[in-house]
Formats: structure tokens, sequence, C-alpha cells
């Protein structure tokens, strides 16, 4: 295991070098007019991140025979989405964060009006990527289509805008363990599970390939997201570069709020092996994916 | 003239209908889970409206031999785009408005946050419904993909959002001619031009079809904002629905504001006078865009 994890971290950080380097060219220049919005957008998309999205994207990709290349893009777009949920997320009408990646929010450094736009801009421009005509050639554009489509569900109010809905909605109200498993499933889940769904049809997966990497993902998602929760409870404001214990300040549901740490991490580690036994139809390339479970466990930022 | 114009009422009518309906059909139920972030949505897409850009849509379709029909989801697509900028854009952040179509705006009735959602969640499910695997299915994925790619390169921050960045930026200062000039056309301009131009591939429109439509379309984009800034300027609050002089008491930069009325009505006239020429190869199909064309002009809401 040990030996696995040395390999995960080299391969982590080079498909994050690609996605940067891949979002630094595709991602309109800081100077493209207007440059205020273009500098806004630019600002939180390298602003730090672990492009986590993106590389299970491509390993999905990869798993069921694709390449990282030719899904690139798709993965570029997963991560832009992201970054505008985040930027909207701690806008002061939503949580109302300072610090985000241990840097001040978009909406502290450019104001309040530009945010808004940034992040709208940013989730504009996935779509964008996704269907320039001159990216992912290599891609029937059926699948592209299916892709697209499960990207837009995952994003949409039936999924990860829900589930922020409701994490808004709940605020500083004792909710049931259904309801947070909704909003976690959802806020966080939904994008990490599309990102591995939506890479795997673009990389051509089977359908029976499809669903067993969905499944795989839907367990990724959710453990990520409580994970998510107990770091905040037990981490370090310099090591998430954010600050912790907010959830609890503001009056939101998180797991080991409501039924523990113990339980909470029990779960997870629960979930991970849910996760890791949907792989087990897959060979070697679906190695990077069992890693990754692993890691969500591990992770301390 | 009048002829055409009687015609027109009743066309655009019928279309405002079978958008309505469709828009009923496929956006997300009220009471779907979470309804707040639904009912949210559907206030403001079902707060009027003129379908204006739908409308065109499916007219640009026909215009080149396509059926509204299969265009259908993508013109409704392109209302929520409409009506997700109408609701970021009168947040408080941004241009601050409380009345739109005669009504409280969604952030008045919904607070801030569920409205910044409610329009995320209107983007997105554009783009949700651009690739719905049930819908559209007589146009090719290809021309699916290049419909969408133009819609989303409209709506993003090389197109309506850098005109709506600029918008903001500039508030209170003079600006030059130029300037607004890219403020109209990117801020209103775009996505009437898109509208005519996806419909166009859509509607399986050839590449010098296609052409001179954007032709029209982006003629037609900017005269409307031009006849909009006019009716800011003499219209009366009833009939715009929404309070009127705000750009001017804004310090926002106007067609009239810039350059007088008169010289405001004539560059209107020119430009859908230049319109019109594009459409001169088209036949008898065309006629509802020649006709919406000269309603822009005649419009008084």
């Amino acid at each position: 295991m040990k030996k696995i994890n040395f390999h995960l971290k080299e391969y982590l950080e080079r498909r994050k070098r690609s996605v940067d380097a891949a979002l630094r060219r595709w991602i309109p220049a800081e100077d493209e007019f207007p440059p205020q919005v273009h500098r806004t957008m630019r600002y939180s998309v390298f602003a730090g991140g672990k492009r986590l999205r993106p590389i299970l994207a491509l390993a999905a990709a990869e798993a069921v025979g694709g390449t990282a290349r030719d899904v690139l893009p798709l993965a570029c777009a997963l991560e832009l989405i992201h970054t505008y949920s985040l930027i909207h997320d701690d806008l002061p009408a939503m949580d109302n964060d300072d610090l985000r990646r241990g840097k001040p929010t978009s909406h502290k450094v450019f104001g309040e009006a530009m945010a808004i736009l940034a992040g709208d801009g940013l989730l504009t421009e996935a779509f964008h990527l996704l269907t320039r005509a001159d990216l992912m050639k290599n891609i029937s554009p059926l699948r592209r289509l299916q892709a697209i489509c499960r990207i837009a569900r995952a994003a949409g109010s039936l999924g990860m805008i829900g589930g922020q809905a409701m994490d808004i909605a709940t605020q500083g109200r004792k909710i049931k363990p259904p309801l947070l498993e909704y909003i976690h499933t959802h806020k966080t889940g939904a994008l990490i599970a599309a990102s591995v769904g939506a890479g795997a049809i673009a990389g051509g997966a089977s359908l029976r390939q499809w669903k067993a990497l969905e499944g795989y993902g839907e367990r990724l998602g959710w453990s990520f997201q409580i994970v998510d929760d107990l770091l905040d409870e037990r981490g370090e404001m310099k090591q998430l570069g954010k600050a912790v214990r907010k959830d609890r300040a503001k009056g939101k549901a998180t797991y080991p709020g409501i039924l523990g740490i113990a339980e909470s991490q029990r779960k997870a580690e629960e979930l991970v092996q849910e996760a890791l036994s949907f792989l087990r139809p897959f060979n070697g390339r679906a190695h990077p994916l069992r890693a990754i479970a692993n890691f969500i466990l591990e992770r301390t930022n």
C-alpha cells in the first residue's frame, strides 16, 4: 500500500501540472477584454486546488481505455465548474467566507459584482470548452453530448445547486441524517461522481463499465464530503487554508455533528470500501482510481 | 406593412404560447426537491417576457428549412440563459433593481442567496436542455455541439458577461461611443445574435446561410439595445414594467445620452435596414425574421 501511495503522489502532481497547463491555455488571458472579468476568473482558478475532479475524469477515461489527452478539455471544464461554485458559495449572501485556499476570496479582492460575473463566466466557459470544435476531436459528438449532459445534470438544481440550496436553507436548524445525506451527496458528491461518470463516457466506456464507475464515483464523492467535515472539525487553519470549525459556528449540519467523529470516520471508510468494490472488474488501468479512493481517507487538506 | 404587422402579432403570440408550454414541461417542477430553488427558478421564467430569443431561434431554423418542433429545446435554453442574466443583473451588488417585468425581482422575493442559486440553476439547466438525450433527436450531434458552442461563446465572458462587466465597471464614468458600442453589442446583442445563429445551425443552415443570418442577428441585437435605451429615456413605467430613467440615474452610458435621441433613433433604423438586407437571399420562410426586425423599431415594451 505504501508503494502505491508513493506513486500516487507523483501521479497526482504530474496530472495537476498538465491540468494547470491546459487551464492556462484555454481560459481567456488576463488581458483579454474586458480584463476586469478575466483577471477575476483566473484569480480563483489559479488560487490553488488539488484538481481532484479533473484528475478523476482523466483516470476514469483511462480506466476504460481512453486517453487523458483526448479528455483533457472535459477535465478542465469540471475544474471551472468547481471553481465557479466556490466563488458563488463564498459570497456574502451565501457562506460569507473571506478566505479560500489560504487567499482572500474573489469578492474580497474584486468586489461582489465582479465575483458574481466571474462565477457566471467560469460556468459558461466550462460548456464552451466542452463544445469547442477544435478540441476533443477524437471523441464522437454523441459521446460528447452524453458527457456534457451528465455534467450539467450533476451541476444543476437537481445536483450541486440543490445541495447548496438545502445547505443554506437548513443553516441553524437541526436536521436528520437523511437530509444531511442529501446535502452531502448533492453539494459535493454530485460533481465528483459526474467527473468519474463523464470521464468514463468520454473515454469510451461500455454501459456496464460506466455503471460500475458511477457506483465508484458516488461513494467516493460522499466519503469525500464526510472527510471534509471531519477536517473542518479537527483541522488546523494553516493546513486547510480556510477558516476551520466554521461549519459549527454557522450552525451547519455536519456528519461529525450529527453522528460523532468515530461514526463519521467509520462511514467514510465503509464508503471507500464500497467504492473500491466497484473497481473489481477493472484491470491495472483502474489503479489510479483505487489509489485515489484510499487517499481520500488520508488527506489532510 | 400593416398587414405583416397584424400577422406578426398573431405569430408572436402563438410562438410565445408554444415556448411557454415547453418551458413549463422541461424546467423542474415547483415541488421538485429542493422546492426552494425550483420555485425561485420558475418565478422568474414565468414572470412575463416576450420570448424574443426563443422566437428568433425558431424563426431562424425555419428560414433555412428546419422545423420549430426540432429546435424548441434550444429555443427554451436561450430563454433560460436570458432569465438567469436578468436575475443576476438585478442583484443588489449589480444593478440593484427591485422591479422587473412589473413584478418584484427574484432577490426581493426569495432573498439574495436563493436568487444567485436560481440564476446558476437556470444557466446550468440551459445546457442540460441542450444536451438531453430525449430531446432534439432529429438534429445531428455535431450540429448540436456547434449550436451549443455558439450559445456558450455568446453568453460567456467574451460575450454577454463581458458586456455586463463593462456596463458595471463604467458606471458613473463618461465613456466614448466605441466602448458604448462594445457594451451594447455584448450585454444584449451577443445573445440575440446567438439566438439567430444557433437556431440557424440547428435548423440545418449551409455556411452561406448561417453567415447571412449571423449578419442579421448582429444588427438586430444592437438595434434592440438602442431601442431599449430609447424606451428607458422616454418610456412610461407602467408600460415597461420596470423603473424608467434608471440608466441615467445610475450614471450609465446610453445611446441617447451620448448621441441624443434623434441620432440614436436614426442609428437603430439604419441597423434594422442592414439586418433586412442580409435576408435578401432568403425566400418567404424568412418572413417572420423580416417582420421581427421591423417590429424592433415599433415596440413599446
